[in-house]
């Protein structure tokens, strides 16, 4: 038992509908706010609580750099050490390893890289991947892929592609030798210290996605969906997009590879979106999705808001007495004025990214709750 | 009507009592953290609410330069623009401009001095200070003086002493002739935005409250206080302290001085201390503290706890699954272990400083909380 998925509503190719994690339940579609290491950059498990984050993604890559895997494997688990109680998510590390560029050297029997803290040399496989991500205890966790680089030629994409599918076999056949060992699970004993972060259930285990790559060619992704599908995974990610390509290209993707995807399978697409973007993904049948761009953003001046982006460093919001967003009722814009947020973020202090970020945040929460909410009335994953 | 004192309890020369401003009441002996530009760095305001804050310092100095007075003015006052509904005391600049060393000119006119952002070069007065203050609108505010540097000879320590007793003079008059003038008086009229910072009546002024300085010199002090009371205030505060003096000297020189004040007047200690101080000192009759320590100590990673200070950096904490302080209730002991804090730390993560600063202030505000506990128990100003 790892988790479990049900539809509740479909609207077109959009669908509403419940991922039950070890560690609670996750309302679909979902935006998966980013906590790099161990936290969502300035906002407190409380206030991501209070926003109705239901799941959070760490790194696994960063993770491993600091404070280390075994670290946080003898501390009973990602949850367990950052004190959350809700679901998460954690990457291979093969796309922030993708990510190093030069740093990295690519064979059959894994990724050899350079830490971007030290220089120091590591070793990813799809062994290690699994290894660190069962350490880390994530409700669910990612095969280890080649995420492609784009552009690249037919040639290239092929070989990659299976070499994702050769990496998707053996961290298959790895999770299932290791998954018992767990920190949270049954041969872990009961640690009174950590009630609130442990499963409901003693005898249940992660979830290992499978990832589909195929770069931009559809037919390569319709045979990378069909040959992840024959290797058998209780969720598919599809990856290798948002890596610079033109936005109607990812769409075009993600359109015809849904097509190839189990109805009844969570779908996961990494690494998007803009709020338009996101909205428009779960229109096509997307459960899943992960960014950034909210959080970075944010730590950057450019919030989010129902009238369109807002760059707060701006001067002409200096004397601005009215909230960020009058439509968002999050606690930044039911208490502080644009003109504040300005000052804050102007003058550099600390709470600038501390607000942006929480206000960021529940922009797209509550886009992802409308959406449900418009799936669920039969009206297409869209704006109310 | 500016504010009200209340003694309510005595123990020894300690007392604790009830200050009533116009944005609320606050119990003291109190321990007023530092929001130096509008913002206690890295705490929202309801996080603050919740730790108890019933006042908050900002600093004239910071707050002219970012975003200047008359933005804040125009905002309705530093209440409305950072969103405080409590009360609020401004420094009057004095002690800045005097931190600035190199950069400042003292005459009897005022102060020039330059700009620690870009070099710029001001002037202050104690006119100027008076309408700096008046437009930021704190509840309570400072005479302009000149705190007395350390080590000072006796010629230097009574010029300086002069001044600062002409300069109480200059502030109390232009106080009295522009004091209706702040942003929440009974002349600006009502807004519906802001019913949640505006004083309860508003025929409500600020109270200015007098400096004592003298040095280290017993005589000067007695001297210093005596005429700054003939001058008339509403609040008495002990300037020119922890400027580099021995702790013994501090206490000594604030034993002395405290003798010479009125004893139903409130008296606020500038500039201190650490947690053992503001006991000893509230011991001593002071009911008004403040100091960036807590705050500025938590952004280098040091933490007050009941058992002595934690220099959460340090790598026997990466392991650590306990609560900073075991007996602490603040929202990050009841949630997060050492290893975690260690872990945001050691990674340069923004919610290190945002947790530590919320535990370094609820150690704080805790330890007051005891101190007027004890003294209305008649057990004097200490620790329970």
């Amino acid at each position: 038992m790892s988790i479990a998925f049900k539809i509740e509503a479909t609207s077109g190719e959009a669908r509403a509908g419940r991922l039950i994690t070890p560690h609670g339940e996750v309302e679909t579609p979902v935006f998966m706010p980013v906590g790099t290491l161990a936290s969502v950059k300035g906002v407190s498990q409380d206030v991501l609580e209070e926003l109705g984050v239901q799941i959070l993604l760490g790194n696994t890559y960063h993770l491993y750099l600091r404070p280390g895997i075994e670290q946080i494997r003898k501390l009973g688990g990602l949850h367990r050490f950052m004190a959350w109680p809700r679901a998460i998510l954690t990457d291979s590390g093969g796309f922030q390893v993708f990510s190093l560029n030069e740093l990295r050297k690519v064979t059959e029997e894994g990724v050899t890289f350079r830490s971007h803290l030290d220089g120091s040399s590591h070793f990813f496989s799809p062994e290690s991947a699994m290894e660190a991500q069962i350490g880390l205890g994530a409700d669910i966790i990612m095969a280890f892929d080649e995420c492609t680089e784009y552009p690249a030629d037919a040639e290239r994409v092929r070989q990659s592609m299976e070499l994702t599918l050769r990496w998707a076999e053996r961290s298959k056949k790895c999770f299932e030798e290791h998954k018992e060992e767990v920190p949270w699970g049954a041969h872990c004993g009961s640690r009174e210290a950590d009630k609130s972060v442990r499963p409901t259930r003693a005898d249940q285990t992660q979830a290992l996605f499978g990832i589909v790559q195929g770069g931009m060619d559809a037919a390569l992704r319709k045979e990378s969906a069909e040959r992840t599908i024959e290797i058998g995974f209780p969720g598919y990610a599809i990856g290798g997009l948002s890596v610079g390509e033109p936005r109607a290209l990812t769409r075009e993707i993600v359109e015809s590879t849904v097509a190839h995807l189990p109805a009844d399978r969570p779908r996961y697409l990494m690494g998007v979106g803009t709020p338009e973007e996101i909205v428009e993904y779960a229109g096509l049948g997307i459960d899943m999705m992960d960014c950034v761009l909210p959080t970075r953003a944010a730590r950057h001046g450019l919030l989010f808001t129902s009238e369109g982006k807002v760059s707060i460093k701006q001067a002409r919001y200096a004397g601005d007495e009215g909230p960020l967003d009058a439509k968002c009722g999050c606690r930044v814009c039911s208490r502080y004025s644009r003109a504040y947020l300005r000052h804050l973020y102007a003058s550099n202090e600390v709470l600038a990214q501390v607000l942006n970020t929480v206000h960021n945040l529940s922009f797209y929460l509550d886009t992802m709750r409308a959406v449900r909410h418009s799936i669920a009335l039969g009206r297409g994953a869209r704006f109310l």
